[in-house]
């Protein structure tokens, strides 16, 4: 069983990385983002206040530069040639001067240096200076470089999106089992999530590392009338017979996401409500046949837009169709109208579309789906016809 | 009972803020900031690939820039004067288009303006123009403004925190209790976080909205020698008897959050490890008796550090002994030999000082501690001593 990608992985990703660099004529390269950092090195750490930056100095040598703190951590999780460390955050000398010393020992000093964000940012009460303050050298960006080389995932990469897929699928099984008029969605969702968890890592073992969150099933405030508020927050809303449900399941696994969401209804439906869904479903269909390797993003949403605009309810929709998924919940590019990304086998999306009725409640699926060679593949496998959707 | 910060106080907040800018000489302002914009209005989102901002115009009013599907969602949550959407990130028309229109209608052309981010920022696959691209007028930075005006928390605030706390102690004392050889760390997490979650709704009911996390207690990986990483992952560990355990305990309350962790032994302690927790006990004692309004953060770092050189264990240090705490979970200013911010009433911090010893564990109590006129009151209530620190 697949729980981790593999070293071997790891290191081909920082060898393409730097092919890439080498093809923009980049000496060298600066990393900040959590995300790219813990996918060419595999070392997943809580960013904080205290700066963490990766670097590729000129002799294609790799660094981690953290907080001591985290030192032992990365010497023992990290996959590179080098780890530094700085006392602490803010410290009677400030970490940016450490990564100063780091990156001239390095010969970073007059070479052509990427970066992806000029300075460590930080919401945690981080403060310091960009180091193009502190580095004679000459900056390129190369923001979205490693988002790029994100967007086809490997097999892999893809395994490990499938089990996650698995063991949200029980959790979604558990938090429909629990639905019931009477009990909170904080409540239904601590349950199934629980229960799911458990099972999950009673099968996977002590190899399991989630490097994000196990096994969970979850409302987010959209339930009864909040359902038509798309992103709604757990509001933990008591639920009533007749309540329209919006849910979302997923496992992370070593950082790996999927998305199941699923529109359910509690122990009846009415005809008003099952109208929109089958429009849901329908434009979800739609979708799906939309979605082949070689055309751009942009051509599922116009499908399912059109599709809309024919049924006469596209006034209803409030957000495009879909979003690619790996390391981050949500990833470029997009099923919408302004993406002209071309996709290609490998690329793994949620395709969601969604009607919101104000007062009757929301109505969106979202499944994870493989695109293959000749179409797509689901990695989702929850059911998505109406009578399977009742609560009882 | 408070569980929500109320509607007068968000307007206060605003004043307030729009004082600081007038004291600048700005005439109105953009925010992008996740936390910064839910203390100024209430409005708790997902942040994604699409961006939301918030900005006062020149005559004072409130305005929120939301994706469509935020819209509802935002008009029905927000304290704001005016709400303002477009339809979709990337989109056919960029959100900063749109946003753009906004603020060139609320009059900001050649005013000060004043700004946290000079652009929308997001891991989520999100690229766009900054506004000094598309907006004729004279930037002046104010970030860390409103993080300042969060220093000193209100009574009110005080109370969430509070409530937090005591939900973090019932959570944690399920935790001791299922602390066992034999179990995982997920496993004994999901049960004590699911047990506790279920009274705080059964007693809280409907009007408490997490705005985070409800009540949950963890390890994050500090399993016996892994409790030696101060912020290890967690790892799906199994207890063994005699493991040292570093533990996290809290509940959000409306986006509050408290600090609660404890250094725990597996059924026995050796004399090694009472060794170092006692030196951990004393420094964090030492910790307490440094707080008090009107002398610098850095005093209190300074005391320990002293401490832990006279018992010569400073070698083990690995990070300072604490942070502010309150929106988000760690914020400025820091309990840190570098930061010279004067204590004050009403500012709350974690008090955390830790050793680590590789082999054995790590030793790190944290305490949640609000800054009185006198000195401090603890907010946080777990026992500390070592008796009450074994799981049997």
């Amino acid at each position: 069983m697949l729980l981790a990608i593999p070293k071997s992985e790891i290191i081909e990703r920082q060898s393409k990385f730097h092919s890439s660099m080498a093809d923009r004529k980049i000496d060298c390269a600066i990393l900040f983002s959590v995300t790219d950092i813990f996918y060419l090195t595999g070392f997943h750490f809580h960013p904080t206040e205290r700066p963490i930056g990766f670097f590729i100095d000129p002799n294609q040598k790799t660094h981690l530069f953290v907080p001591a703190l985290e030192h032992e951590h990365a010497e023992e999780f990290a996959n590179v040639d080098f780890v530094h460390s700085y006392p602490e955050y803010p410290g009677l000398r400030h970490p940016m001067e450490y990564f100063k010393d780091a990156l001239v020992k390095a010969d970073f000093t007059g070479k052509v240096v990427g970066y992806d964000a000029i300075g460590y940012g930080s919401s945690m009460g981080y403060r310091g200076p960009i180091v193009s303050d502190f580095l004679d050298a000459e900056f390129v960006s190369i923001k979205g470089l490693i988002e790029e080389m994100r967007f086809v995932k490997s097999s892999t990469e893809v395994e490990l999106i499938k089990e996650s897929c698995r063991w949200g699928n029980l959790a979604h099984r558990l938090l429909q089992k629990y639905s019931k008029p009477g009990l909170s969605e904080i409540e239904i969702t601590s349950k199934a999530s629980t229960e799911a968890t458990m099972a999950m890592i009673e099968t996977l073992g002590k190899d399991y590392k989630p490097h994000g969150n196990t096994a969970f099933a979850l409302f987010r405030g959209q339930v009864g009338e909040m359902s038509a508020f798309p992103h709604a927050v757990t509001q933990n809303i008591v639920l009533k017979k007749g309540d329209t449900l919006v849910t979302g399941a997923a496992a992370d696994v070593w950082g790996y996401h999927s998305e199941l969401e699923r529109t359910m209804f509690v122990q009846e439906v009415s005809k008003e409500q099952e109208k929109y869904f089958q429009y849901m479903y329908e434009a979800q269909e739609t979708a799906f046949k939309a979605i082949k390797p070689g055309v751009p993003c942009s051509s599922v949403e116009q499908e399912v837009q059109k599709y809309f605009k024919e049924a006469g309810v596209q006034h209803l929709v409030q957000h495009h169709t879909g979003h690619a998924i790996g390391l981050l919940g949500h990833e470029a590019p997009f099923f919408d109208l302004g993406d002209q990304t071309i996709m290609q086998p490998g690329m793994v999306f949620t395709v969601e579309p969604g009607i919101y009725v104000r007062g009757l409640g929301g109505f969106r699926h979202s499944d994870t789906v493989l695109v293959t060679e000749n179409g797509m593949e689901m990695l989702t496998y929850y059911p998505r016809d109406l009578a399977s959707m009742v609560c009882y």
